[in-house]
């Protein structure tokens, strides 16, 4: 038995990814064993995953494999999927094996949150992984063949997207792009085919910008996208949803981005949770558990005026990147660091060359805000597998 | 009202197309009105359906528009679906409208023939027009999709055919080709994917060559084709199909290739019929309504032994050149030519590189099979469309 410390990171999300490669450089040799614990092995790049879903773009330009960004020299890297966190034993279970540790990173991701929707988790689909947004792509494709064969089914297209958010918007800008491709593979009417984005908050993009919002709003209308906004969904059935006062919208696709909560495995190990999420000390760690950090969806974080930040990939890099910080002081007996959001702006893609955004302490839409989406995908392309992932991947933003 | 007699072709498949082909080429100028009358202003080549059904080939490449075929400035073209012929009024009835003949050919195609197997109908995929092979190869897609969301629904990774004839021999031929390709786009394990090639029949292929069947069957078999020959089907339900003496074979995917019946039409329009097809004279025309040709697959005819022909896109080319050959014949008062089939041979394609077949008198197996494939199909190119249809489709083949 070794005195080296063991230290395992389980997801290779945005957040587990950033601390597996900041600990890769920060540590010194025989320092630390480090373990990485991953379903598939590859990571996927969740903010492209609009694309895919839509297919726009193919599954392949939004994911890399593992062993391209760490080096299993210096990280183990174990594919296996995490059935059980055991904080008073110290040991991760997995499917097939036991991992024990003296540091734990968890980054295992949110879950879809249903808020209690019936149906929803029966019958709605998720834009959350290759695997989902494969299914997504072939199942919208698979509805314009079935319509050929069965012309009475116009429900076969129409296609609801529950949730305008970002996820939920920059997917319609993708669906409304590819509508007319699928029409005239499919010999179809386009004017047969509906789109509907719904949300039961008063505005799209909640917190953004109203100004950009209802830019972001036009460009979507003349794409063919029917907002109904303020119109919670009330059901989801095989058949399609019920929204308002009992209104049925019939359709074969529903599309859920409504929201995110934290990860089942997270309650059931015994931590004290908001819908599934911890609310984390300042140096990233689980209160009561000083050798866990929590990272990404999972973390719970609270801004200067008290409200909670929402999961993104921008905080998660950034945490995961302190997260590595505190880990290599702890282990060198050194002072932790704080953590404090940085906000960079955010950019929503609407489609083919449409985008909105706030960056740099400015407003930007159309072609530039488009071409600044672009750049921050380029950018976390660089930031995680270096030039040679741009050289491979980026042509294809 | 003109003396000027009326031609009304319905369908434009290889019979149809071919008569129009040939009036066009040999009637002269206000010698008689030629209406064709389609579904799909597109005509199709059903001999490469298969290529599409498995998704080794774009549907395009299977399908020819019908303006690029015919002169409208000699023959009126109609989009239109037929409801009812009425030979007392000399008239059809199209979904959108009427139309008044003296002459009239009917080219229809068959339609799947069940034999009665419960829940085949409702249940299975057919191999038999444009917008079937893109259900089909949708289908199939999606179900990839969907077993990387239940990985415990093997049955979506099953495949069946019905059939082990010509249709179902080049389709598992190119299906089996396909599974690797799919297998690596989903990331699923290939030892998981089953194709069952079923066939009630004692031998696949019945009535063809034993040699080259023996060797095709091994072909298919080496890449991964299980064949169930002499097997019934006895039902097929949503949950895949039960053979022989209530063994279940569950599968999300069954396709149907194991009969061709005749149109309903035909029989709905009081003609005497087998299975639907009309056993038509010697001049291709309906007993008891010598103003009426029947081509294809509703034709029944005899070969010398008393056995009925096939139907093939071979005989029904044949039928096309004798039918225009007739009509002009009749209008001009000149004696009718008797239809003698003329056998050139027939090549089942096994997938990429391999096929079997028997022509100018020889067995082919092989590379050598799949080049005299590739001719035929060709062959026929030219015959409908010329060279410049050879050189816009000819190079996908």
């Amino acid at each position: 038995m070794s005195n080296i410390p063991k230290i395992v990171i389980l997801g290779a999300g945005y957040g587990g990814v950033l601390t597996a490669l900041r600990l890769q450089k920060e540590l010194n040799y025989n320092e630390a064993d480090v373990t990485l614990v991953n379903k598939h092995d590859y990571h996927y790049i969740t903010t492209h995953l609009h694309m895919p879903a839509a297919g726009t773009d193919n599954p392949e330009n939004a994911r890399v494999s593992i062993s391209k960004l760490i080096d299993e020299f210096k990280i183990d890297f174990v594919k296996s999927t995490v059935v059980q966190i055991r904080p008073q034993d110290k040991k991760v279970i997995l499917e097939d094996g036991t991992l024990s540790y003296d540091y734990l990173v968890i980054g295992l991701g949110g879950e879809p949150e249903t808020f209690g929707i019936p149906g929803l988790a029966e019958n709605a689909m998720n834009i959350r992984s290759i695997n989902s947004v494969r299914l997504i792509r072939e199942h919208i494709e698979y509805q314009f063949a079935r319509y050929k064969r069965e012309p009475h089914r116009t429900d076969y297209l129409t296609f609801i997207v529950g949730g305008a958010g970002f996820t939920g918007i920059e997917f319609v800008g993708e669906l409304a792009d590819r509508i007319p491709e699928l029409c005239k593979q499919f010999d179809v009417d386009p004017s047969l085919v509906k789109i509907y984005n719904i949300e039961a908050a008063p505005t799209a993009l909640p917190g953004f910008d109203p100004e950009l919002v209802q830019y972001g709003m036009d460009v979507l209308q003349k794409k063919g996208v029917t907002f109904r906004i303020g119109t919670a969904i009330k059901e989801c059935t095989p058949e399609g949803v019920v929204v308002g006062e009992g209104e049925e919208i019939k359709s074969a696709t529903v599309i859920w981005t409504g929201g995110i909560r934290g990860n089942r495995l997270i309650e059931e190990a015994g931590f004290e949770t908001m819908r599934g999420r911890v609310k984390v000390d300042e140096f990233l760690r689980c209160p009561g558990s000083e050798n866990i950090y929590i990272v990404g969806d999972n973390s719970l974080m609270f801004n200067p005026e008290g409200r909670p930040y929402p999961p993104t990939a921008q905080i998660a890099m950034q945490q995961g990147v302190v997260c590595a910080h505190n880990l290599v002081a702890s282990i060198r007996n050194q002072p932790l660091k704080t953590f404090v959001f940085s906000n960079k702006g955010t950019v929503a893609s609407l489609g083919k060359g449409e985008a909105i955004g706030i960056a740099f302490g400015k407003k930007y839409k159309g072609r530039v805000a488009a071409w600044l989406k672009k750049m921050i995908d380029i950018r976390y392309l660089f930031i995680i597998g270096g030039i040679p992932l741009v050289l491979k991947k980026g042509k294809f933003l």
